[in-house]
């Protein structure tokens, strides 16, 4: 019988998830709208009929061997997800315990949605055979998988990899986390809106971003005028690759990866966010370090990467049994 | 009969080594001018039988179980000194392979001083039973061990943890990796000497250190002068403190660990580093960490911890054969 495994991802709006096979074909997808459900427990059932409904999907007999979840604050020690800001449930949510009743007997395992995206790069991507990389996700915040000789960089609480997080700039702009300055406020689909922002207001001269409102503006289009010249969308992804080319060349100094791929919205804008990226990070790495590490677009950076992600943190725990 | 390693300290100046049991005793110690030796088969040759002829100095029968190695540029990988600034022998020298033919069929192992003392720690020090953690090794530069689910980061290529070398002020002072604004232009004992010099040429008011030249002054003194109530020692710390302290709250942000280590001259400071580190660390690390992660100056921090971090990295490997 076939042997699939579910991926679930938990987002703030939607969850996602699909039934994948260890070669990363997806044979049925569904979602469900997570902000709906006020009660956790309610929503885990809707998930879990919903993951075992894709089987009027599916033609051929299979057998469903694990789960990977992938979720905001997702803890891999403790299968909880904790606090997470764009989630509507508070405290600490022991959710692989309670998913175990909906599917006893097999593996389900829970990590943050970066963590995820670099388990799917390691089984599915670009990173296969890979020991020691890094995935950095640019979605409405900037996350990051960092892999270690082929473990997940967890440390001790299981929090780590929070580098978009990490202070760029003291007295910088407000991020959500109460302080200032931190990368992901300059370098994610919000930190660039908000840099085009800037441009328009330190600049002069037209851009096709100044018909648009911070809150209807998105990468996509900042991407789309870029694509077609617009001199305000390219500054602001230089801006923004800069940022982040900065702090990759102190990450490399920290980790010294083989790889560091770019994963989520802002990587699918390709030459106009890897080019100043990588011009930046090798003006400044350390001389050990020049020339040596790839910095690539994510190989899993589709719509159902994240499906994906979750379903090889399942695979990979499978093939460690 | 008693087991005991031999743990070794390659410097730039001097090599100390020493014979250690694996609680941390050391029986017999000894040293070699390093600088005098232009040929690094000369010089292994002399620091082998440096570490035979220890026998003279141990009364009852031993035998060499392991060797550790700490020196600058080690990698743990190929075993290899790989053209380190401050040894005179250019190109990547295989160590660990020349050091078989003069002690066969014993582990012999190699990594660098931070790596060491990191391993040190977990294995005689304030690091015991704990999975992860750094080490700051704050010498004439900046050095860090990190710690990851038990063993040591060493990245891709065996040259993770150059902490010392992440950017923290753009356009800073000029580092002698070429660059601008490293880590350890600021935080290590070079670094503080350039934060006296800088604080006396901003401020007027006595200070026994408008008495001692650049090439005179050291770390030690400054520790002296500070616990004399010297203001500009005092506020050098203080300076100091601040730049590490924020990047540590970076590197909590990337590596959750449980505890960091100071290590090394400036931390025999104590509360006059620990201090301004720990206040700017807490001020700056992202809420999941605060209050969280213990800052200690290192359990080995005394004359013979680099033998002891050494000795520590060939006492892990028997452990786990």
């Amino acid at each position: 019988m076939k042997r699939l495994v579910a991926g679930i991802d938990v987002g703030g709006t939607n969850s996602v998830f699909g039934l994948v096979d260890e070669e990363g074909k997806i044979y049925a997808e569904g979602s469900i709208p997570t902000y709906k459900y006020d009660d956790f427990d309610v929503y885990l059932q809707v998930l879990c009929d919903g993951v075992k409904n894709l089987s009027a999907k599916i033609d051929e007999p299979y057998e469903v061997a694990g789960i990977g979840i992938g979720a905001p604050k997702g803890n891999y020690y403790n299968g909880c997800i904790e606090d997470a800001a764009n989630l509507k449930w508070r405290g600490v949510l022991p959710c692989v315990e309670k998913m175990k009743a909906h599917f006893p007997g097999i593996p389900i395992v829970l990590t943050n949605d970066a963590n995820a995206a670099a388990i799917g790069e390691m089984i599915y991507g670009g990173a296969k055979g890979m020991k020691n990389f890094v995935v950095i996700t640019l979605g409405t915040g900037l996350g990051s998988g960092i892999v270690v000789n082929g473990e997940v960089l967890y440390g001790h609480d299981g929090f780590a990899g929070e580098l978009g997080h990490i202070i760029v700039s003291v007295n910088g702009r407000e991020c959500g986390c109460g302080r200032r300055g931190c990368l992901e406020t300059y370098a994610s689909a919000t930190g660039i809106k908000r840099t085009v922002y800037k441009l328009l207001a330190d600049h002069i001269g037209d851009s096709a971003l100044k018909n648009i409102s911070f809150n209807e503006l998105t990468a996509e289009m900042i991407t789309t005028a870029a694509i077609k010249g617009d001199p305000i969308a390219i500054e602001a992804y230089r801006h923004t690759g800069e940022q982040l080319g900065r702090t990759l060349a102190d990450l490399i100094a920290i980790t010294a990866p083989e790889a560091i791929f770019l994963f989520g919205g802002l990587a699918k804008a390709g030459k106009y966010i890897l080019e100043p990226t990588e011009k930046t990070m090798e003006e400044n790495v350390l001389f050990l370090w020049r020339g040596k590490v790839k910095l690539k677009v994510s190989k899993i950076n589709d719509k159902n990467a994240a499906v994906l992600g979750a379903s090889a943190l399942a695979w990979k725990i499978i093939r460690e049994q």
